[in-house]
């Protein structure tokens, strides 16, 4: 049994958030989701992320925006890999400062960034990342594949 | 038994990538070190993406200068998790390029980005990732984050 | 007879894309519209960019946002010259993301790059191309310059 | 008989431009070389665009830095091809002003841009261009392409 | 008697560009407005910078969005003052490239750029410049200095 | 008694934040310098963050570069206020990345952001914020400031 | 008794500078608001920054917009710690102007610049400061932490 | 009789600001130099920017980096034409700084701004805006324009 964290700051990153479980939910991967806020509540993120690989979790997916620390921080207290996803929230400058917030981690510590409000793609590369030990995940992603060619044959065949 | 792909698009990448290599070995996991150009070998660069995940690879890192297509190409026709390294090559505007191509990548297809030239953080990525099945890796992990705490806390001995 | 062929990753595309097409009608010169994404078909994308110059083909323009691989992956299959429209789309960073993955192609593989945004432009790009080897289309170009001209002329006299 | 102009606002962009003059004579095309500048010389690069077409040039390529507005004006006074390379001179802000003010040009003038420093891949789509019309060259081109893989295989190799 | 040009690529930068108009009125000071194109009306820009300083013109105010080239282009062929706003139109990135396009001349040939749609500015620094031979318009500026204060002093109260 | 905490991520921050020591021993006050790590030593800088303010220091000084996250990470569990100095580090992106992830700290939890390698102001702003008490350093400060202009004078007078 | 001065450059700046009145009032924490502009008062704004700390006040809070200069111009007239609110008013380039120059002080002249829009920050850094000298505003702080943590407590209940 | 003043933060800023003053002897107007802080010597700036009108100043050149406020901060007090040069001094970020804080200046308080470094081309606005009351100057202008021409005609001759 694989089972992924979504953790974000706040619940107004849900909805941004929303895209991680529900394709999750697509691969019949368990999904946890929490509120976990790097500089609201940082002892609560300390346990959650020291606890997360011995509580069965696989993969953290964590959100944030602005000058966005979960995700990185998350990832320096788990050996989880850890996927950050650069909110776009309303106090940030084009979405730059999620991105480089999350991305630009210093040598040691990785996390595994994707595009700006891309939940959708850190559920998949979780989907992915549990596919290395599951081959039935693995094989399901190559369906998921198959399945984004004909959406395009389809819109071909409108055209 | 878990291998690694390390591959980039033209040897100069090599010093950067090296990185990923160097950490890899640390941790006692298998590499497999290729050049793969999506834009001068693009049906080798397909041969290779589509068969990866036959061959016992794992985890795929591919590394990338300016307008960088080898990661997010790969990614699009592997099952695994592709870590994409944006190398900030001679011909990029401050790597800006780089990282942009590689991580704003759409839905369904996801790159797990690192910071620029940040192999190293590829590397121990690939290894979480594989720690994931592994559990004698994630211990690994485990002693890794162990031993950057000595060295900072070595560092304010030293000061 | 000359011909365009005018591709692009999605269906969402089209509004902006619908400008090249346009224009080339305007030129009287055929096109060819096609949904082809780099991502979700890339073994699609691989035998229509090799069999382009074969099917009478003159010009490709490709257009696509974020990191916008189209462009970039044509033109390394094929010798014909290739036209990327950088587009705007919603997952995108204020363009800069389409813009940078479309333009910094590594030495060998050009992409004849035009504005965000810029389908028509990239229409009479093609137009222009094509009137290097049809004397008849670079008159019509130089009755559309004339056009330009006598449209600011009517503005002018408007104010 | 093909003809590509090949256009600077200053001999300090020579050894930028001087790129695209090597590779267009690997392809046995024909070269004009030629200091027109746009805000030193108006005149004299009126009389250039204007008569280009008329002297059997196929294609210009343009290459300026900082505020670099000769592509584009070229481009507004030839029904050619106008390819132009963003220079990054030492007056400019890491090439961000020649990539824009070449780039985004307006609706009805188009200027087909390459990478910053680019001069290369301007000379390849010229003869890409000049292929359009002249199947020998298009075949030199396919040969390119080829050359360009087996320096990746001998990389390769080399590892 | 002195006398502003003010002039535009297009009529959609009127809206724009008004502010220049109307506090010029306010300073008295005679204003020409004029629709010039850099890249649709090129002839028509070169007969019009070249008799601009003979038709009794003091300063020109060139507004222009995008890869802006009218106001360098102006500047390069007139030894009158060219003050230069970037018009923050449809298809800008931003701004950016309007600022960039206009600001960044090279050595010999200035535009005062003023602020991204900052027509009211370039409006007062033309009669600060017009000043400089005209007490009357010196007197008039420091007037206006005092009323800015005032408006100041009155939002003070009104708080 | 006042005293001034100056933190960093890693002794090679050092260069940079020496500056921060030197300005506030000019100004006879007392400081202590530790290495602490965010990513590296996240428990020590939990602990060190929480006990700040019961060991007598008035003022936080963090220095970190790349994705900066010590001084938003300090902030969000001291009631001191903390000063962030963005370091150029090597493997930063010409600082915009440390700018943006120490200054786009949510709302609630700020940190008083200074220049790019600005350890200078830094030392000067907690000897501003040591002034609100003590109003020997407040005179102290004063002194500077004449110290600033008399520096200009003799600039001016040497010219 | 402790003051804080809030100041900006127009009363089209108070929806953002109010969230720092709102967020002192909460600490009971005096303040004083007023207009005062670096260019259109610059001679009441030297009199105001001289003569602040002779008035009692502690803190300035000094929003702006655009060229954001009363932040640093004040800096330079005070020996009190004054915090900038780069304001993202409608002239402004995404914020980066209103950033950079309240950002990039040069040394011995600080800043304590807050994210963009930041007043509450700015509010809460006033307090920070006023708290080194009044223990009862400390324990507040360490109060309104503690509040912080129970409201994301409260959104992960209600998820 | 006409004389351009050219001031400049420090000492450092003069080996850029220098060729400001060669091309202003060349067109033999008188310059007056002088070294005046916004930040340290923010009187001395107040004194020098109410008098340089009445002092027979008929343009004031400012050159200044990072947060620069030189250019504006005169701008506010003066009813002369102020130019402003972004100085890419080493503490700016690639002059983005120094730019954004010279050129976005508030609806009415222009600053003339040149290019990154441009202090030349500020020497010859500042002659261009001398032409308009000196027609013996405005000659010279002709004349130089002819001279640029001459040495882009003697480049090509040496190509």
């Amino acid at each position: 049994m694989s089972k992924v964290a979504i953790i974000m700051g706040s619940k107004s990153d849900l909805p941004v958030m929303q895209d991680a479980i529900d394709i999750l939910k697509e691969f019949d991967i368990e999904t946890e989701v929490d509120i976990v806020s790097a500089h609201r509540t940082p002892e609560y993120m300390m346990d959650f992320g020291k606890a997360a690989h011995t509580r069965g979790i696989d993969v953290i997916i964590a959100g944030a925006g602005g000058a966005a620390h979960l995700p990185g921080m998350v990832a320096s207290i788990t050996p989880l890999p850890v996927i950050g996803v650069p909110v776009k929230s309303s106090n940030s400058i084009d979405g730059w400062d999620s991105i480089l917030s999350i991305l630009q981690m210093p040598g040691g510590v990785p996390v595994a960034t994707v595009a700006l409000n891309g939940a959708k793609n850190a559920g998949i590369l979780a989907a992915q990342i549990i596919g290395v030990k599951d081959p039935e995940v693995q094989k399901q992603l190559l369906v998921y594949m198959e399945q984004l060619k004909e959406k395009v044959q389809k819109m071909r065949e409108d055209l």
